[in-house]
């Protein structure tokens, strides 16, 4: 039932948008494991981690204490451009399903590089801006990052160089071309252009690469070019506080209209988005102000919270960077050919690691065709073509939404809509087609990379 | 310079929507001239065009002297999902150009279909609901119309057929998906589907289609079909009045912080975007309120307003649809197969062609080459990626903005942004590679077609 009294959207104004990003890690008890040096496993230090990322960043990569960080003015110029994002009541969603649970979805992808990633791509390129750095390395899968990446630098006039997992390559001609019009140099990994290009091909002369080999070819580019660091779309404590700014704004909205949220549902890949969703929420709940149930949606073909291990593991093939304590798969697991939704990282932020470790958080795998029948769905009903990564979080939505019809409970339900669709047109062929597979990892698969996980003592 | 009272985005409230569209024609002194019956060469009257289209958008149709038209409610429950549009302070292309400019633009890209289309699609498909129908037959080129449609039929459960040119269908299957995702049925043009169809591949056993061609198509479709009609996304009278809401909107934000444009500028295929961006404002013109420049944009390589004849035309190949006075290059005309900019369509709007036609109205036509470099410059400074279309009214924008900058003066200038390009890769990368062509049809080449023009007395 339409309430007149809450708008189908609720925009904020310019002068309600958050002027600091906040750090949940502040409020944490059990605080996310350090960074460690992949040569003597000891904490990695401002120092050693100064080569690789901007000062600014690094400080913020390492900060445990701080609760808020001010968002730069420049920043918040940009932020502008896109925020604050829409906060949309699913009424028709609701409708269809005859659920009495009241939906809300934040939408991300209302800005030209489809989604979220924007959030912290202008936050990382300005800070390396500022420190007078010619330009910034990073890898991309999918190509959401890398996308956004490059509009950011472009607005700042820095030089971005991404580098692109081959198959992504070859198959998003696209996603390239959108990279290449914002200004980037767009180059297929593995490439000649690396040491550790060169060792994986050589060792691999056939392969299509991986997330994992890309992340080691930018970072090694960062770090042997004058004037360059390395710049890393999810995982990193850093991305998270960044993407703070859409939990910041949905509880803003959702408080303006005394609306509590019982359930809040993320996609969860490297947690860059869930993150930053659930930041403020997460906040209440550990300084116990207030309680909320909070579900990661990842997909059954690549289950690093519910199906892997809590371990410090590398998080890159070229096992460049340092060694991280999370949720993992192994950094040799590679999620199935037929997997097109996205969210294709080994393992989990180590922030949202530590809070399911906690039982704070709760996860669930969906399988990628149920995935797709929701975003459908979701299209026909709410007119928003999303992305298959946003479409985990609602497919774990309209779950919910159907378990309150089936109790009566009137819940309200929170979900991040990340991104949209329209570079992942392929995949939808597949599913009307009724050629998409499902896969699940059998265990004895899952043993294989992680048998091959880094012997740690700490 | 950032004038803090004027935020980066001018959002209206739900509250402030337009509630009734904007009929120009009521406030036009010369009326535009009347469709007319290919057969008897006499002015088509409701009856005749009930078996094409709705009853209601006939009434609109046929409607010079109603100023207002009430939109039903839930057309604009449906609006919400995706307007009030955003009207955007160019502040940034501003500083980047230099210019004492102050640069407005209407973004009506934000809505999943990534186009203003969107606004004539759902009352279109609300009316044929509502008389009962069982669905709507149409003809789509580069797709922004069949996106809107299929989305519109989709949220209304009401069949939507597509006739796609053919060349599109096969060149842009990711637009096809995303129709399929919404639940359309898609046909590349000319099909054996309908009599016109067979007979134009008869004539013409390997042609890829054309616009004309896939409209004869989805008329024979309609009136042919039980329970069907026909709809189109641009040219008629009922599409410009739709589109008003974009001039509507327009002018409520601007009035709000007291702005008047001095310039405004819109994109011209078959005019539906420009029709509706200045209704509102040529409205004042007429009555003698306020003045207004006005500058249509259009492809050089399809330049209707700029090199065409104003008279009586076919709208089709097929020669099934009524009569249309307007700025013609002739039906047969159809723009170089190097031309990728969309607004590709051989007539203007009725509307817009009496204004031209009267001096109301100022044309430009523009390269190709030149629209492509104006919207990445667009993309690289304000982050929007624009579709071609678009980026012709974004070029002469920026050229007004340019002189400005010579001449010192501070004009207020507002222009149309129609849709984002995200399915416009292919022309984008030859953009990128160097490849892309301009195409200037000779006048030899342009008599061709326009000797071909019907011979009609009235």
């Amino acid at each position: 039932m339409r309430n007149e009294s809450i708008p189908y959207k609720i925009y904020l104004s310019e002068s309600e948008m958050p002027t600091a990003w906040y750090n949940l890690r502040a409020d944490m008890k059990n605080k996310p494991a350090p960074l460690l040096n992949p040569g003597t496993h000891q904490p990695m230090q401002a120092e050693e981690l100064a080569g690789v990322f901007c000062d600014e960043l690094v400080k913020q990569e390492l900060d445990n204490d701080t609760a808020y960080f001010d968002i730069p003015e420049e920043i918040r110029d940009f932020y502008k451009m896109f925020r604050p994002s829409p906060l949309i009541r699913a009424y028709r969603l609701e409708e269809k399903l005859g659920t009495p649970a009241k939906i809300y979805y934040k939408f991300e992808g209302n800005n030209t590089s489809g989604s979220h990633k924007l959030n912290s791509a202008i936050a990382q390129a300005y800070y390396a801006k500022k420190q007078g750095l010619k330009g910034v390395t990073t890898e991309t899968g999918a190509g959401q990052w890398g996308t956004a990446l490059s509009m950011a630098c472009a607005y700042l006039d820095l030089d971005c160089k991404v580098y692109m997992v081959k198959c992504s390559y070859e198959q998003k001609p696209f996603r390239r071309e959108v990279m290449r019009t914002y200004g980037a140099s767009v180059t297929p990994s593995p490439s000649m252009e690396t040491e550790v290009g060169k060792k994986i091909l050589a060792e691999h002369p056939g392969t299509t690469g991986s997330l994992g080999c890309a992340i080691s070819e930018a970072v090694e580019k960062a770090v042997t070019s004058e004037g360059y660091r390395y710049v890393l779309g999810s995982v990193l404590s850093q991305v998270l506080l960044h993407q703070s700014v859409i939990g910041l704004e949905a509880k803003t909205a959702l408080d303006k209209y005394g609306i509590k949220p019982d359930i809040i549902i993320g996609c969860a890949g490297g947690g860059s988005n869930l993150g930053g969703l659930i930041a403020p929420f997460m906040g209440e709940k550990l300084r116990g102000e207030a309680d909320y149930r909070f579900i990661a949606v990842e997909p059954a073909s690549c289950p690093s919270l519910t199906r892997g291990v809590y371990a410090y593991d590398f998080c890159d093939t070229g096992m460049v960077c340092p060694l991280a304590k999370m949720y993992t798969l192994g950094s040799d697991f590679i999620p199935s050919a037929n997997h097109a939704g996205g969210l294709r990282y080994h393992g989990m932020s180590s922030v949202l690691s530590q809070l399911y470790d906690d039982g704070l958080m709760e996860a669930v795998s969906v399988k990628q065709s149920e995935v797709f029948e929701a975003a459908e769905y979701f299209a026909r009903t709410e007119g928003i073509l999303p992305a298959p990564e946003s479409s985990h979080a609602i497919r774990t939505a309209i779950d919910e939404a159907v378990k309150c019809k089936e109790t009566g409970e009137e819940k309200t339900i929170l979900f991040g809509l990340t991104g949209t669709g329209y570079f992942d047109m392929v995949a939808y062929e597949k599913f009307h087609d009724g050629k998409m597979e499902d896969y699940i990892p059998t265990d004895a698969e899952l043993k294989i990379s992680r048998d091959k996980l880094p012997k740690i003592d700490v």
